[in-house]
């Protein structure tokens, strides 16, 4: 068989015998740097077996590609292409995914996800080219849909007394489960079959269903109005995945309350939209597309957060690698139109002002927030906040000094990082970095609450030992003071927070093979319960029902 | 060197392994049919020189990519890929390529743009997996990008007596240049150097300017005003292209005359902005995306045609493969809005009724037209007409019966299609095949002008003897009496038609080496003139500056 890694330099070639013949000078010089920097890698690549090739993969999407791409080109994390990849030492590759990196990489071994076997054959995994997902179409989609409970057998109004607007939804990530908690009594309420590692829960436009999606493409639609809650439909969807919403706008233009439901896809890069009654795949939307600054086309824009508009029938959707964001109208899907803004690259997540008209995303390689607002559907500007932003969904609050801010946390360091998110009342402070604090480490989430004294936030990332059991809080009224922390568990890691719906209590998770929720009181910061049972699998996000629908945070 | 053909196939396993281990039986199915897919080509391919390589990849751009595309997955030819051809004998392949089929496939071969080696070795050359052309971003394309004549240098008023709106732009394909012909005077004005093989030449919405993009990406910009019309800018955006187009709107939203350009590529699949005065590549919208109807992703979804609408500042872009039509709106660039509009499989020419409201675009390998409303911005309809229609930019006219309609002639058969086109006036033949006549065989075009009583047709492709060098007019008043035919040259073929302003004049073109255009009187059908000379080398399109300014046709 002719092996076709040529492919590239062939083309190169005619394209520059074609462009000289007319006398395009400066595309030949292209081709031919294209050219030399193809055939510049020395080593030869390992080889693996089927059952190696096999396991690589889902290692890889597994812990890998989230940060580096399925093609390796880098997103979060660098790109790790084979041919850079051949020009280190496997031992030294070895040690990097057993032991991780100061730059953020995580220890996979140190920390248990990985063995040192498995470390080594990631090693040589990453020497190999980067084998491409396969696509996913509507059919293929389809095949996958289960409707287990149809619209019209569904109960008309709850089975049950229970108060779902603080039902907590949480994830039990290497279960591929998902637990729905009633915040009230917090007794477990029910524990559902859900995609795997799944991402986030994000609550209907009514309160009623939650939507799950899952990192390997699967979406489950978990209705609350069930005695127990119940999974009534599901598809997958996607290869890879992370972000799913649903139609909110009611108004002139319609009502789309639970219409529609889409989902973001990281691989194939595409969007997903779906009935959001029956989850039934309608259409897909590719992103494969041009990055924003240097207009290359990229081969995997990913889908990273999707929010839905309180201003229009559309979603607005952030693509991590072109760094452009998306106003997608739902509203005629045959005449689908979209509103496509440059900001930053490389989009992850984000969430509203308080008001709910600006939209604040991470760009988190570039050390950026960026801000779309979603009423002029304009891109607003972009500011530095620390190394690596990851604010989740962020957090507003009033300062006494700067008035309505937000905030976010950081992968790449232990700092919260807050600035002026009131154009209108505040237009000095807008924008612009005003308070910088040390948090226990670098970290993953930060919430409060309109009713809150207080920020908490994680260090689940840090490397130091204890920190990431740490939690610590910032007071509203004397940020300038600083963290108050302390040590929440001695197993696991401390992941994620979420208030219930009377804004009084904090639920945070320990992330452990055997894990728990702890709950606080806001008001005295003591620990009010535990959550644990055999069901409580490496428990990380949960979503208030009322929080979740409402965008508090 | 590890050879990366299996790559799909490994991940098909992945995905099986781990869709199983999570119970989605029906994507472990796909997947495994993937795989026995991919594995099932059984013949050894070929060997190329890279020399054989280099001339084989101009070759199949310059005569084979335009209808099977550049990853040979098919439009308006059939799916190549290597693993069908391999299991075709190579003589019999040589013997397709040299002789052409009833199909509509052109014998390369007997038409003497092909040698009988260059036959066998495009033979091989399709047996081995198809070559992926190179990428192209923004700063390849500001590379190639020259001003020679600055705006402000440019004449403020025309700097002759010669009257522009009748100038007529022609195309001399393999010589890769072009002629600006005064219409009045029949006086060669220039020849200048265009792209190779110029698809079309388009004029500015002011009429100053001609735009014409080659076959090679290069897009060129002609002053009009210069005594002698003069290249002013050019650049290359495209690896293979075929659409050109301007701003033309001016309206409440802004004054957008000339303000941009649009380039429609066909390799990298995209459409490429422009400041419409200097050329300069502005921005980059990737078209890979989604088919329109099983919601797959395609490689290659190329842009057909692209038109300026009159109702909004927008383009209407035919985006062949997926069957969609992009309406991408050019008012605000940094947020660039559109709306893709699912139409049919493969758009790929059509033009405006009479009333430059509706744009009727062929669905050529579906045999059918497919009617957008530009002022509703919605899909109107589709309707079936012959065997591959093209239409051009179709021809507008009254029938004393049906009142407004438009035509096509088609690709696959000898016939002229009638269809209503005035929904307000004639709703009950609106969209509707009205009319059908036979022509003088397969033809590119046809043409008319309000002020004409005649249709004219080409037979551009036809294979009888001598059928390609007639010309057949059909009387409007009369149409079902038939076509009225005769032979115009006795050398190369009659393509394309254009009228001069007034409406009174006809011009065609004798597509040869040493070619010609002849002009014919519309009122009486005789021959007027010949314009000949050492530079017509094989004229194929021309385009008359007033009527392509007003969409007149």
């Amino acid at each position: 068989m002719r092996c076709v890694r040529a492919r590239g330099h062939r083309w190169s070639q005619q394209l520059g015998w074609y462009g000289e013949s007319l006398g395009v000078h400066g595309l030949v010089l292209i081709a031919l740097i294209v050219t030399l920097a193809g055939a510049a890698s020395a080593a030869t690549p390992p080889t693996l077996s089927e059952e190696e090739m096999a396991a690589a993969e889902f290692i890889y999407f597994d812990r890998c590609s989230g940060c580096h791409g399925a093609l390796r080109k880098g997103a979060t994390g660098p790109n790790i292409a084979d041919e850079a990849m051949l020009k280190k030492s496997l031992s030294e590759l070895e040690t990097t995914i057993f032991e991780g990196t100061d730059a953020g990489m995580p220890g996979w071994g140190r920390t248990g996800e990985l063995t040192a076997e498995e470390s080594a054959l990631m090693a040589r995994f990453v020497q190999i080219p980067a084998p491409t997902p396969p696509e996913m179409g509507l059919a293929a989609m389809k095949a996958t849909h289960k409707l287990y409970v149809p619209v019209e057998e569904r109960p008309k109004e709850p089975e049950h007394k229970r108060n779902i607007d603080n039902y907590f939804g949480t994830i039990l990530r290497d279960a591929g489960k998902g637990a729905i908690i009633d915040g009230d009594t917090k007794e477990i309420v029910n524990v559902l079959e859900t995609g795997y590692a799944v991402h986030i829960f994000r609550a209907s436009a009514t309160g009623r269903y939650f939507y799950t999606i899952g990192r390997d493409g699967k979406v489950t639609l978990i209705d609350l109005y069930e005695e127990k809650p119940k999974v009534v439909a599901e598809a997958r969807v996607c290869v890879d995945a992370r972000s799913v919403d649903v139609s909110k706008y009611t108004g002139p233009k319609g009502d789309f309350n639970d219409k529609y439901a889409v989902v973001g896809c990281y691989w194939p890069p595409q969007m997903v939209i779906l009935d959001g009654q029956t989850l039934e795949p309608l259409k897909v939307v590719s992103t494969r597309s041009s990055t924003y600054d240097t207009n290359e086309y990229h081969p995997e824009p990913r889908v990273a957060t999707i929010v839905a508009s309180h201003h229009a029938p559309e979603w607005v959707v952030a693509i991590k690698e072109t760094g452009m964001v998306w106003l997608v109208d739902y509203s005629d899907l045959d005449n689908l139109t979209m509103t496509q803004i440059g900001t930053e690259r490389f989009l992850h997540d984000g969430g509203f002002d308080s008001t709910g008209r600006y939209l604040m995303l991470a760009a988190n390689m570039r050390d950026q927030i960026v801000v779309i607002d979603t009423k002029t559907r304009k891109f607003v500007g972009k500011f530095e906040t620390g190394t690596k932003p990851h604010p989740g969904r962020g957090a507003n609050w009033i300062d006494p000094e700067y008035g309505p801010v937000n905030a976010t946390t950081h992968l790449g360091e232990g700092m919260i990082v807050v600035y002026g998110a009131d154009p209108e009342g505040h237009p000095e402070y807008a924008w612009k970095v005003v308070r910088e604090e040390e948090t226990g480490g670098p970290g993953l989430f930060l919430k409060t609450h309109p009713k809150s004294d207080y920020i908490w936030t994680d260090a689940t990332l840090s490397k130091e030992e204890g920190a990431n059991q740490q939690i610590c809080v910032f007071k509203k009224a004397d940020f300038a003071a600083g963290a108050h922390c302390w040590k929440a568990t001695d197993h696991g890691k401390i992941v994620h927070f979420e208030y219930n719906k009377a804004g009084d209590e904090v639920w945070t998770s320990v992330w452990d093979k055997q894990g728990e929720l702890i709950i606080y009181d806001d008001k005295t910061l003591k620990e009010k319960a535990r959550i644990k049972g055999d069901w409580m699998v490496t428990p990380t996000g949960k979503w208030n029902v009322y929080n979740t629908v409402h965008d508090i945070y």
